[in-house]
């Protein structure tokens, strides 16, 4: 089956608010979808399990019956955040790492979009991090042992060819529908040579691999060292459209881009595989400001549009989207990160209005 | 023998200008040095070559005579920058990564201060980055197999105890000099818990090698994973003190950080061992704009003032700071980076002329 498509009956969405503000704001951002009505099938929630708080109640942290229920009912999900322990804790490891693993959910996919004061003005951030999600250090080959000084752990990094082109062709398929088209490949290939200099060779070949046909001629190509590009998107963000990163830099990357627009609250994010996609808000559980109905909610109903998109309803992406930058622009009912006083629940409510 | 003394009747530094703008920072920054006159002791200056532009010509980016004439002439050095080459280069691996495990310089230390309007009051930003600067990735032990879907290649991150102790006894020696006296300790450990957990674990625990003494009783630790680091140095700078981080996330926090001051040209850093130092401005070899006489010299001349701190010289490396802080307060002689129309030589005859 094909990821996008409208031939679907029905909507199935595995719902999976894992810890913290995740059980605030995935649950209310339903409402979002919820109201877009017939424009898109019929919805169908199924509440799924994982998290570190499910993993202190159960000592499991990603249940089996969850990988299951998504890979044999869900057509697509929705994540909340996980927190993590502030200690090592024996037998936990981070179910959302595992889960894109587990789905082959391989690019993540986080557009970091300012928006303009007036509608139709050009956003002074605009661009979007497509994060290579299941490799790099996130295989978790990790070993100690003791040698002559002590202990010494090592963890290995890996890079290959078939993840590193796949992302890079979902790269080049994103940039051909921005109006830039530019793509920028974030490396450190100064110092790992050999893994960064294969990412980086191997996304500059994706063109080549379709021959003559020049499907990706008016894409631009230049690179960037990760340490310079952090740099870069603090002072001159508008130079960035599409960037392509192994695991580990999207994942510092995405959250300094997310720093230019206000709040990680904003910033959306889907995972995405050839089969399924899986939306996610970008923040943290921020277990600081759970359970006051102040957490952000516009990240999660962000996720939920871009999910919609990659499943082919881009009508209903827009509207979701259309309704969140409205209620941005008129600035009265914002939650305390972006200096608001509202709580989540009354945002959700503004958005919904207006979709 | 102990590096911050004062029994010395001279003071050889070699002078390694490198690639790109390191031939214009570093001999003009010389006169930064020679203006402090007898109060310190006589210099001698030892010009060694390395570099990317070395390497094109003679097949060697480090000879073996730089680092033996660091190791058995020199008290202390200074480093201009390098150039990396935008393909892979056979036999090409950079010299400042070598030089800085071959002369075991294991602290890389970058204070990211911005200079506040009026002298005396408490600068915007002012945080340290005490960066570990012999290992993680930075082993540099890669390898490319094929495997049943093209090319993987992999790399070792290597985290020791050893290397994490030290790191962590200079970072907590720092922050002992420091008003706030606080250290934040900069990890992943929610993906990388083997490496990352003998990191932060190794440096909490360094209080406690002193046993009962209490030296370090009125530091205060946090820490934070890396990613939200990033952000929160954008949205909220003030919060840190002294970073302390894995060689990678320390590479790229410094930049992000450099860019909150204005500019990476502003950036001074010294490569530490026991027995050496080494000083380092953190922006690179900056090709675009070499040989314009455009370059800004104040990352190379602080870095000269941070290496006589090192050395025991803190008054030196006082009037260098003082006499830099004054030229950007007044804020008409500055180089095209900091929004100035300056040369580099200008800058360093205003600079010279304060000390
Ligand atoms: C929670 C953590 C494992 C995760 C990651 O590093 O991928 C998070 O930071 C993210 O960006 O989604
Ligand atoms: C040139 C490069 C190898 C170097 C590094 O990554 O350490 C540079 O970015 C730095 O920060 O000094």
């Amino acid at each position: 089956r094909s990821l996008a498509t409208s031939a679907r009956q029905s909507l199935k969405i595995g719902m999976i608010p894992a810890d913290g503000i995740g059980h605030e704001v995935l649950p209310v951002s339903k409402a979002a979808l919820q109201a877009l009505g017939s424009s898109i099938p019929r919805l169908e929630f199924i509440d799924l399990l994982a998290g570190f708080e499910h993993f202190t109640k159960t000592g499991t942290a990603l249940p089996e019956e969850t990988v299951e229920a998504l890979q044999k009912e869900c057509d697509c999900a929705m994540f909340g955040a996980v927190s993590s322990p502030s200690r090592k804790v024996a037998g936990y490891s981070s179910p959302i790492v595992a889960l894109r693993k587990k789905m082959d959910l391989y690019a993540n996919i986080r557009p970091v979009t300012s928006v303009s004061p007036n509608p139709g003005e050009k956003p002074a951030v605009d661009l979007v991090v497509v994060r290579e999600n299941t490799e790099c250090l996130y295989v978790k080959d990790e070993k100690q042992t003791v040698g002559p000084h002590g202990k010494e752990a090592r963890a290995t990094r890996l890079i290959t060819e078939r993840a590193s082109r796949r992302i890079g062709e979902m790269a080049f398929k994103i940039a051909l529908n921005r109006p830039r088209k530019h793509i920028t490949i974030i490396h450190k290939s100064n110092v790992l040579s050999i893994t960064d200099g294969l990412f980086r060779e191997t996304v500059r070949a994706v063109p080549a691999l379709h021959g003559a046909d020049g499907r990706y001629d008016s894409v631009t190509v230049t690179e960037q060292l990760v340490d310079s590009a952090v740099y870069r998107l603090f002072r001159e963000p508008h130079i960035y459209d599409v960037m392509v990163a192994p695991n580990l830099y999207g994942d510092i990357i995405s959250d300094a881009a997310a720093a230019l627009v206000g709040s990680l609250g904003l910033v959306p994010s889907v995972n995405a595989g050839d089969t399924f996609v899986m939306g996610e808000p970008v923040h943290g559980s921020a277990p600081d400001i759970a359970g006051q109905n102040i957490a952000n909610p516009l990240a999660a109903m962000r996720s939920a549009a871009l999910m919609l998109r990659h499943l082919g309803y881009g009508e209903g992406g827009d509207r979701i989207e259309g309704a969140i930058d409205e209620v941005i622009r008129e600035g009265r009912c914002l939650t305390p990160d972006l200096g608001g006083k509202s709580k989540t629940t009354e945002v959700v409510e503004e958005v919904v209005k207006r979709i």
